[in-house]
């Protein structure tokens, strides 16, 4: 049968407002019908999904593929990342674009060439690490090759930190352009006193970074980032949100009315911190990240908000070094280069963690893995949907087979795996990305340079109002008030 | 043309899940197609929607027709109140059928009888005045007949109160049903305390009706419905949200993962209780329901929470009485008729009060007029959707268009209308019911009998997983301990 | 010298409000002068305290001395209680009196001859466990004998257990009579489903106490109580505050400017409820008591606001029974008598988990031991003070030496201790009560018969200005609304 | 007879701790006795308080005096502000001494000139306008010059604003040395941006100044500056709270055992922000100060958090300025000078709103008019009681009596008054500073150069146990992990 055509038979087709059983046919990477009952010829390869559950494949807010970073590069590049990607179910990921010297656009073109060798499609955030009138310029220029969000780190002082003059200002051109604004909210000053106060106490191994940044210092940055975000009327996407200080921030924002969207991350819902004081150096810093992974307590109270639309969407922050890199830091922990794995593992273990615990349904499943990621970043329901017309990104979730994660057996090319043993039921058996069965039977099916960049436009739903809510601030001021230069 | 053949062109069709400009063609009361170019023959009737948003009619959760209450009858029947509903955009209700001497099933063959002159569609919800096992039975048998969900009263002590124990056996019978427990959360034994000392106090107004359930009897009872819920562990309904304090208790539950839905009513998202101090008492009184319609600051409040998904549709609780019954209570507000319309109003000004203001977007404003209410009744995508295969019941609205509340033009029997003078933009020129153009030029055409009752199965997604997560709960426990029988 | 007559020399003299070096002079059981240097005779007793600190004697308000309950009495009676307080440093206490039959009479006198055998100073709460008018006159009574606090029952459905139209009449009562309103908030009618519930589950262990009664119970209860208390615009006083649900609804009352007063115990501030677990029968069942002792982080949080005077002192709920009394619910954990010990141990524990690391001074402990105490119940500065005037009930600390609690060298009759094997530093050696020294060098001095009954006046500064503020209320209704009667 | 012997009798003598009927003995500006009854010679003048209130003498926190600010200066000097301030029953305060080029000790040398003409005590605090070496030194000078707290302004961006990493150099430095930090705690980045959006909008009136620093700026300052001072572990007073937004933060701090210490000031209390938007310029810029007086609904619940203790004392930000003065920004709210008066009304407001309303004791008066200052302080029980020792700083107040307030009548040199008109009962008939009444039948009798500077030591109350707090956090820490080398 032509490679073209597929049909996927009887299966349970989720979608994020509705489930129901039905067939999917897909034609030269779209899907074509969905339908109840759907006849082919026999050019058309079918795929049994009976029992299953055939649903959108994932897509990953949140990457580092082939990232220089710490004095060093991330041992997955695009190609070997999104192989593991797609064996695990993700068929699209959005990464971060770094501007090179300050430059947005030597970094995305750096960034065009990384990802030339990608076998599936993606789209990039930019990361604003500087503030002048040229990145502002280039910031439009951003917008006009599809990126239409910008991350702004309130942490890593001395290197990408810029304080609340320039998060201001990022804002308002964020909001001018209908970009997203994006943060990594810690503070930056106090980690660096934190820092400082657990090498003086002698405290050089890799529970010395989770004392040096904890939750309270996220809390306040998540705090101050949602305010001046209120102030001045845009929306606001938190990065890795890890701790209950950071969501609880979120949680009242969103009550009184706004739009702020919060990320956790694979790791933050499934592991807590404890793996840190392990007396294995390696086996330490290999859950070394930022925000560090917190204490038990933090990841139920994430899935608790995951489960109920207070947080909206996962990511995996995935960011991996190998055990060599991680050495770096061997003597002190600021050095360990910051990151764990999750890009091939996410799909799984919200799965076993979020729909087999009964804490939410397969279409919530489908919305927080994919579909809310999609309206987001403006590529609804091209991505995220299993509607006609949509691309054939497509998983076959069997529920009743088991998964088994370990770093022998996965497909990034990290050599160790911080979910490592992690056993589970749902296994994601068939991964099609843009119509073409990548992964079945445990076998990857990829070549470089099969993906596709993914143009992503402005204004998405969530800027939808806001000049009408800009409007009617304006007319609550009552001002300015009608003086007479009255002589005092 | 054909009566039973339409075509709606040109529109922007909204679901809650997507919106684009595409064309919708009907037959038979059911959509058939919904594609951006459908081509049609001479004997199809076509409608331009042109500038316009083509939307699932809206489904009103919460009404009381032809109700009996308080020693009178409500003005609006099953046919005036629905005819008020087809000209403000609604298409559906669910109305609370009231059993009779305690009698589920002779309160639901009333209902039956009362309902025969409908011109919409409809279903019920079922109240439980008292509890038994004749009542748990019935409830069974409700199920049976198309009822999906109970309401409990915390409130109208000596009439429809029940006390916590039975709310518990309420809950847990809801549960084994896959039903939805509903509650009218106001604690009905302060009330009863706060009534006398008023009318000791000599307020016998109906300011009174509102100092004699403050904001803080409505938190109490909200906080304890929904803490019971949770020790249950099965979904819980809160009707007619009216104060920041029951929100915020909603908010609460849910950040820390409960499944609490919020239904605030049209009048308390738009209104504020100073009118009940109105020095004409009809005026007044026509502004008297339970629980109260709030001081200002309540109203934003709640519109904020409903902006960002703390709560999650929104009713009307349309209940009306004219100037001679709410002249009952002309000397005790005590019996005074609780209740105010909205049935006609509701979709005009939720319009008006959340998209004018640029709070929410137009996808938002069908999910929270319209699909989520189907959902969780449990008649997705039948109802609450604009997708081949789901009932016609489509309104148009023209953004650009103006409305007016008057007395005097509405469709309702009332006399009197809470909202009278109320002007805004976004005005819906075409009501279809079921596939029939029932509202056009300001003009109804409907007829008694038209409208089908909607059995509504139990089990909706609000039930997804509960029994994984009864499991999980089950497994947390690290008990029975095993222990030895020691000899004290 | 005479025993009438003491010096206690060169200790750093501790009241709430204030500590100073200083001799404290005392004669016939009163205190006489407080002055950095105070010179006496050879017939004056002197004691050296110099690098000690002389404090009022604790005062508990929460214990059950010889207490009928569950089918049978507390192993600590008047006397032998009394005299396990007075070794640990408590001078007097507030036992709860309970009726007989309804009768608080009779429940009165009852505990006037059981306490005729006291060691030391103590006065009554009185329980209310039903209501008619009968019981409303004998608050008044009761009153007259001294009595200024009343407690309801929320919880222990068909025995003490009242529901919210009662509470909410004796809340006016306690209003009405200057008399303070005490609740044990748990929610009865839920429990009783929780037990069911862990029977059902072949869950019969203690175990299953903690499980059937979980904190949201407690939140709940303490929410509703507190709601109910505010309506009434009466203070409240919540007894044994076990979990984090009730503290934050006594801080989210006290924000809003409600007195709200909370007493978490010591087994609560320093135990956590693994202990139900144990293997062992015996060993779980002395752990057992309602509210039940909370997981881990209870604790801390409950000792975080216990710091900041979020909650304001601390009781014991001090109410033994021996292992073979346990053992009465061998099979049945509804059938193990509810308590745990805790008089002796109160001012050491406080001390060291407090005071000890860091989270108060010492000032403040005095405060939340004694002097707190005695300003609710009204009797300050006759106890909880060091002042010309005031009893003699006073103890020395030495900050320097330790303490261990152990059943084997425990004063209580009991013959088990919650606290089995704490180690801590700050001893007290010395106690006095009114006057006369009865613990010194470990050694008891104790007489049945030399305690007093202290009356205690109602109106005490929880009250001041309650009636202005109800005045205030009354003010703001603008209410009643002048109307002339419309025809309508 | 002798002006330094004085006997006050017959009055209510009402300390933090306890009121009682006593007579209050004076001789050489000490208090040398407080008894039921004191007898003494002809030679000393007794003044009759029966029926009357014998208070400590108000302590205001927050003043700014002779004060060179915004290009001009405050039209009160020490003499003027403290005579007013005695008029109104305030005996102490403690003004901001500002550095000058950013020395500390020029600054200090400065306002020891300016406080020659002293007619009541007085204490300092400093601010902190820069960070170096050099500031830090002279912090530890400032400190053995008897001031024992440093403000650190978050807000007046270009002036004396500094962020967050000299914040935490401050809040550090200031915890070594055992002195209080406090903050102005507003977002001075964004209300930089504020400040431009209003003008831009052609807001240029008092009103801008509202608009352009919103509650949000002082609830994110507030929430930053108390984690920070979390992460340092040294307590944190806030200056002027202003805003729910700010209240809530401390009060969640609070409740989670934090020492966070909030200063509402009167005019927030008292006050709404509505003046700004008077037509006539000069009367709306009489209200104009930092943060801006808030909305209606902040001043309450402002007095409901001050009531039970969330807020813990009362200041004034006495700071005036004449209409001639507040026109230098008739055309630029930005250069309106900031401040209001209070320093004279501050007891008698507290009075009325907290006392005569019902809110608060008569002791709790004392508490945060007088005694809670001095505390934090740490200059109690010299000032801040009536206590033999204590200094003889005294008021009379008589509750029938009334006051009023008029910029005709008040004592200070500013030509308008922010609570013009205010009528209350109780009213402040005598003033004693250390011994002599200066205040008395509405007369003043006060001399410049009689006041005296009172020296402040550091680690007040607050400090207690920090060091074991620091102590038990590092116990807790559970690190260095012992690692072998591993070769990774
Ligand atoms: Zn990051
Ligand atoms: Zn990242
Ligand atoms: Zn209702
Ligand atoms: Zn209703
Ligand atoms: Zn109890
Ligand atoms: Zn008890
Ligand atoms: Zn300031
Ligand atoms: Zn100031």
């Amino acid at each position: 049968p032509s490679s073209s055509k597929l049909l996927i038979k009887g299966g349970t087709v989720v979608n994020a407002h509705h489930q129901q059983i039905a067939d999917v046919y897909i034609e030269d990477g779209l899907i074509v019908a969905v339908n109840p009952t759907i006849t082919v010829g026999d050019e058309v390869r079918v795929i049994d999904a009976t029992g299953k559950f055939v649903m959108p494949g994932g897509i990953d807010p949140h990457t580092h593929l082939e990232f220089e970073f710490m004095n060093t590069v991330t041992k997955d590049d695009f190609f070997s990342g999104q192989a593991a990607a797609l064996a695990g179910g993700t068929t699209m990921h959005i990464d971060f674009a770094i501007p090179i010297d300050g430059s947005l656009t030597a970094g995305f073109e750096a960034y065009e060439k990384k990802a030339q060798k990608s076998c599936m499609d993606y789209g990039f955030h930019m990361a604003i690490t500087k503030w002048d009138e040229t990145v502002a310029r280039e910031m439009e220029l951003m917008v006009e090759k599809g990126i239409n969000s910008f991350k702004f780190f309130m942490a890593y002082k001395g290197a990408l930190m810029i304080g609340d003059e320039l998060l201001l200002q990022g804002l308002k051109k964020c909001k001018s352009l209908g970009a997203l604004a994006m943060v990594h909210a810690e503070n930056g000053d106090a980690i660096d006193e934190g820092q400082k106060k657990m090498i003086e106490l002698g405290i050089t191994g890799p529970e010395g970074h989770a004392l040096s940044r904890p939750p309270v210092l996220e809390g306040e940055a998540t705090a101050r980032a949602i305010r001046l975000a209120d102030f001045v009327n845009t929306p606001l996407y938190v990065v890795h949100v890890m701790s209950i200080d950071a969501m609880e921030e979120i949680a009242k924002a969103r009550t009184s009315g706004q739009r702020v969207i919060g990320e956790p991350i694979v790791s933050g819902l499934a592991l807590d911190g404890s793996w840190l004081w392990h007396p294995d150096f390696v086996t330490a810093a290999k859950y070394l990240m930022s925000p560090p992974i917190r204490k038990q307590g933090h990841d139920k109270a994430l899935q608790a908000a995951l489960a109920t639309g207070v947080l909206q969407l996962v990511g995996t922050d995935h960011c991996v070094f190998n055990s060599t890199q991680k050495s770096l830091g061997i003597d002190d922990f600021r050095k360990i280069p910051n990151g764990v794995n999750g890009i091939e593992e996410r799909m799984h273990l919200v799965w076993d963690i979020m729909v087999e615990s009964g804490q939410i349904s397969v279409t919530d499943y489908v919305r927080l893995t994919s579909t809310e990621c999609a309206r987001i970043f403006n590529i609804y329901p091209r991505k995220g949907a299993i509607l006609p017309g949509s691309d054939a990104d497509i998983i076959i979730l069997n529920p009743n087979s088991s998964f088994e994660v370990t770093a022998k057996s996965h497909h990034s090319r990290v050599d160790t795996n911080v979910f490592e043993g992690w056993r589970g039921k749902g296994k994601i058996e068939v991964t099609i990305s843009r119509g073409r069965v990548v992964w079945e039977n445990n076998e990857l099916k990829v070549a470089p340079g099969t993906g596709r960049y993914i143009e992503m436009s402005p204004f998405s739903y969530l800027f939808d109002g806001l000049d009408k809510k800009d409007a009617s601030y304006l007319n609550s001021l009552q001002a300015p008030v009608k003086r007479a230069k009255s002589t005092a």
